[in-house]
């Protein structure tokens, strides 16, 4: 309380002082991000782009709104989702938008809220030593860890640079001085591994830090950003902005940690090379690598359903999009730095907003021109690792627009500590529903209730856990010993990736380290044929060799509700049990378990209003084996959503040959049915060694095609000649379609 | 084979004779719903009045793709959701749009199309016999029931009417002596006990054979239609049309078996009337009963959640909504004879289409006009019963729009075979989310799969069973020994309804007859005080009076993730059992129970991106049980859903008292989280005995609120003064807020 008042005090008095001692100088102008220029020219014609106009006025609401509730800068307390937390966090977000309304409005009630705001955050962070919530790796001082740390600063060093020009002398050295030089101190110098790490904690530290040197003409700064800090006595090697730059994004621009953190890394890369393009335009910074950062941006819009949400491989929470700020300023940069990309302007339509800085400026212009086209969601291989050497993530999709279906397989590497053990993964989706889910991450961010809104315990025991996924598991055992280390060492092998065609798309891809003396071989093809079905019919063939015998289980986790099935199985009714105690499968309940008979099998569910059904082959002994997650779960943080899983003990070289048939709606008005089934009557293996795998769907009008795959040559120029059932098939390339 | 080639001969034969007896008459108007003079109208103006002109041509595209199909009569086999029973409904649908499409537009392949059908069902029908599916107690002859069969006839009545004047006068004779006629005939005549019944059933058969009759200027049909037909040697008295208007709805326009239905059984009433005024205006039949059919109409709009969903009371389906037909017509009709509600035209903008007749004509016109107002949803009691005497269905509202809180309650008579036995259910909507959920009907309808799509098993044993609701459950029974004749001799009693305040709307009501000896009152209130909470916060009163000791159960079955919860509980977190045997509770898994401490219980959920808080005052023994939805379900057909549930046992006299809150957002994109807690902190019963029932509401800032009700007078003018705990409370009307 004394520290509080003693702080009005102070800040009374610089207030007065600041009055007398010198003008408020409003032309000064910003270069970090806004610059002088876009300044001139969004005050000139922001009344007439709408989307400009829009994104000021709402920014004017929100920074007003929050500026109700006065100067508050408390002492940190608090974990992440706590007061001190989000207050801290709204603070930087309040001036950063203050800071910038100040640039073009002109009003001076912005540029003194943030004036006064960091005179009460230099007059407190000298006060602070280590958060007292010690749950991180890499302690914070106002936030629980610093991450959070730098993001304050990214922002900050933008507000400042807006308001710089209304500050005193004395002001301006307090609020240098007292905060932003040694907080910048704080994360770089004084916490070099942090600031050096190849991680997204690296970048954004980094970027903070750059982008403070920016604003406050300190090349010091800026040359930590770019080269990184010393740890020791002996210069470390590879560390800065220009390595991180070198090392998280492959040559597709594919971040390794998967499309949620990849949106959530964009953006210190992004703010920090258009702050490099605004004051060092000579190092063409986006043109770095073969403009590896315009293809970051671009691949992380592609790695979204048409609803504009990530795909949620590894910890990744389901609801965010391409709304996200991140995925506004990827858009505005980009767009801004090249504006033949017109489906660009069509997201940000749907963002609704545009960043007020030159780039925002060019989209909402060309909005206002009516040069907008729709975005184009692509069939796509995203390699990854450094070098696009260490597997990819394949994506094929039936269309580029919002009606398509999306099948997307992971075969990447491990994406460090936030990667799940499922090598091998599918997920469906049909228009912007998912069909066949990832489940995500367990968590609930910044929801206090659940253990302080941090990965939940159930994240390590079930999410990450290979039982957890569509994909083979091995004796009930997950990859790589659910071991983050040993799975860091390997990746998965791409086999053949090919979306040329419009009857058939394909993705394949060999996983061979992940079980010890087991090779795991999937291939996902997309096949679309107007004169069989209306939608597309996914084929799913997964292939593993082993010397052993083995128990294989493939689960698929359908969203919705089972319709029917043709196996004649064993409900659950008055009891359910655990399915295990380990590796994910304590988090199981068994509802259900049948025999398939030797032949076709058909699984079939609803989810929505459309009607899906996956048939598969069936060995004689093979079980369909129904599941609903939500066992283990004390504190019922589980999303209680069910799995039917194909079953096949003491194997050792086999194939798992399915079909999952996209069919049918259901009018939610009208109530008629129609496409209720599906028309795939049976799926056979005609062959499956180490040379071929051949495959027969035969339709429920009788027609049928054959799909071949060469399993031990991917050479595409390779000719291919074999008879089966006494038939020839020649073709040439990895893989054939013969209808 | 040979029967259809047949066919085929007897068609072109006809044609060919049709071509040269008659020209064909374009200038006979239909008369039925579709006149003269608005088809004038209709060619005059529709390419002025873009929903009109939408309307005609999405009619269009959906009659030609049909039509692409030919003329496809099957001799019926199937049951709902089969081939023949979908082939004939389409039928139905498309011989009727294109008898429309014939008059609005004059292209006569929409004409010839009717006609070569009827010609088809002339021939088809006199060979037909019972339905081969014997599943209905009133068989059909080209559908399983009987309500299929009237339901043709109200659609293709309206087809003839429109083509009539196309036909030769051997075809008219054809296609009335050998399908009209007799068809009317044996929805009347030959089968007088469904067709006199006061029953959806029974207005659908009069309406039909009403329109009939006017398409064809036969009296005779009329007159069955309205005063119903003989069944035997005595004439009963009290039947048909006009006895059907007087009996089924209430004076408040509510049908007694629940929205769902109501639109449903709306559809029949409002055509046959619209025949009516068309055909017999003189009778003012909109008029009747102080203008029952128009009340009923707004009644249904007015049963909706704000995305247009019907409250799912009884058998209903979740996904059925005010687009549908029914409800079209019921706007169009509504509005064609009252222009002053222009309410009606923001319903009719989001269904997006206008019935192709006078009225919707005038929708069309005045939305064009710019004259559309926003609907306004009420907070309103709807009584039930011929005479409103036999209970209500209470909706509260927190405001008018499409944001607002929704609590409806159920305090109302059975609603005959499709009602459910959960008097004093309530359900609760935030916008249009479920928060508190009603099940509704376990059915899928019309996907064969599932029991060929009429209502499952679980229909009976769970979904209609009192622990399904969100109502007090006696000693684990059901509400009249789950008993539709027991119940169906009672219903509950309105205590006090008042929606006129802004910062408290209440309702109230009582149910003596469900549980012998046990007389329960559930009291809603809905409290908005914008200085302590943002959203509502609902109170909850379940008041018990029994001479008897009893295990009393309350479950909320709130949708989403349990979040938070300060009773310390046991999950089970490796094996679930069945919570019983009978009445509905072999179909929950207990999931946990923790014994409540005396006082405060609170219980947080997450829906979508919203928290809401239960709490309640516990005693002490009190327990809160976890549970989900699912057991005894070996086809797996009930949807998975949770519930908490609180318990008391060996209690007479006794109060529940509960709020429930809604709260706070999780933002899907920034992550941020706002109102994480509610606001009550204590929630506490200062008195509760036959006289008056008082509680208090402590708040987190210390503030707090009392509830006073009388339980034993309901006079609004009568005055209370009563001292609880030393303090004076003092007031006039059945309940008061002391603020």
């Amino acid at each position: 309380m004394k520290l509080i008042i003693k702080n009005i005090w102070i800040v009374v008095l610089l207030v007065v002082l600041g009055a007398c001692s010198k003008q408020s100088d409003n032309t000064h102008y910003p270069k970090v991000i806004l610059t002088g220029e876009a300044v001139k020219a969004i005050k000139a014609v922001k009344d007439h782009l709408p989307l400009l106009k829009h994104s000021i006025e709402s920014l004017e609401k929100k920074v007003e709104l929050d500026m109700l509730n006065g100067i508050n800068v408390p002492v940190p307390v608090d974990p992440a989702g706590g007061y001190t937390h989000n207050r801290h966090k709204q603070n930087y977000i309040t001036m950063y938008g203050a800071g910038v309304l100040w640039q073009v409005t002109g009003k001076a009630n912005y540029a003194n809220y943030v004036r006064d705001m960091l005179l009460e955050y230099a007059t407190l962070y000298p006060t602070l030593g280590e958060h007292p919530v010690k749950a991180s790796y890499a302690l914070g001082r106002l936030f629980w860890q610093q991450l959070n740390e730098a993001v304050w600063l990214v922002y900050v060093s933008q507000a400042y640079d807006c308001i710089a020009g209304i500050l005193t002398t004395e002001q301006q050295e307090l609020i240098e001085k007292n905060l932003l030089l040694p907080y910048a101190d704080f994360l770089s110098v004084e916490n070099p591994k942090v600031f050096n790490r190849v991680h997204n904690h690296g970048v954004w530290a980094a970027s903070a830090v750059g982008m403070t040197g920016f604003a406050l003409d300190n090349e010091e700064l800026v040359k930590r950003a770019f080269s990184g800090v010393e740890t020791g006595p002996k210069p470390e090697v590879g560390s800065g902005f220009l390595v991180q730059l070198e090392q998280l994004f492959s040559p597709d621009g594919y971040y390794t940690e998967g499309p949620y953190y990849q949106r959530y890394a964009m953006l210190p890369y992004l703010l920090f090379a258009q702050a490099i393009d605004n004051n060092r335009p000579e190092m063409k910074i986006f043109e770095y690598r073969d403009g590896v950062l315009k293809k970051a941006a671009i691949t992380t819009l592609q790695l979204t359903n048409t609803n504009g949400q990530f795909f949620p491989i590894n910890d990744a929470l389901k609801s965010m999009s391409y709304m996200s700020t991140s995925l506004i300023h990827a858009v505005d940069f980009v767009y801004g730095l090249d504006e033949s990309q017109k489906e660009l302007l069509s997201i940000a339509q749907e963002q609704g907003e545009v960043i007020i800085c030159q780039a925002g400026l060019k989209v909402a212009r060309a909005i206002a021109n009516g040069e907008t086209k729709p975005f184009k969601w692509e069939s796509k291989e995203f390699r990854d690792g450094p070098n696009g050497e260490q597997g990819a993530f394949g994506v094929l999709r039936s269309n580029t627009g919002k009606e398509s279906q999306t099948v997307t397989m992971k075969y990447a590497s491990q994406g460090m500590g936030h990667g799940h053990f499922d090598r091998l993964t599918i997920s469906l989706y049909d228009r912007d529903e998912e069909i066949l889910q990832d489940y995500g991450a367990a968590r609930y961010v910044n929801v206090e209730y659940k253990h302080g809104g941090r990965y939940l315990p159930e994240n390590k025991t079930w999410a990450c856990q290979t039982i957890a996924h569509n994909t083979l598991v091995v004796d009930k055992d997950s990859q790589s010993e659910g071991n983050v280390k040993i799975a860091s060492k390997h990746h998965s092998d791409p086999w053949v990736f090919d979306a040329t065609a419009t009857d058939i798309q394909v993705m394949s891809a060999k996983e061979n380290k992940a079980y010890e003396g087991v090779r795991m071989h999937r291939t996902i093809a997309m096949i679309n044929l107007p004169e069989v079905a209306k939608e597309s019919i996914i084929l799913d063939l997964y292939r593993v060799v082993s010397d052993k015998a083995h128990k294989y289980q493939l689960p698929y986790y359908y969203m919705g509700q089972m319709m029917d099935t043709n196996v004649d199985y064993q409900p659950e009714t008055t009891m359910l049990k655990a399915m295990g105690t380990n590796d994910g499968y304590q988090h199981l309940w068994q509802t259900g378990e049948g025999k398939m008979a030797a032949g076709t099998n058909r699984f079939v569910w609803l989810k929505g209003d459309n009607f899906y059904t996956l048939s598969t082959q069936a060995e004689n002994n093979d079980k369909m084996v129904m599941a609903r997650i939500g066992a283990g779960d004390p504190e019922f943080s589980l999303r209680n959503e069910p799995m039917v899983m194909l079953q096949r003990e003491n194997s050792t070289n086999t194939l798992f040959a399915s079909t999952i048939e996209v069919h049918g709606v259901k009018h939610p008005v009208t109530e008629l049915v129609e496409g209720l089934k599906g028309v795939v009557k049976e799926i056979n293996t005609l062959r499956n060694d180490d040379e071929y795998t051949v495959v027969k769907i035969v339709f429920t009008n009788d027609s049928h095609l054959v799909f071949a795959m060469c399993n031990n040559k991917n050479d595409a120029s390779l000719s291919h000649s074999i008879k089966v059932d006494a038939k020839d098939y020649n073709w040439t390339g990895v893989y054939q379609l013969f209808k």
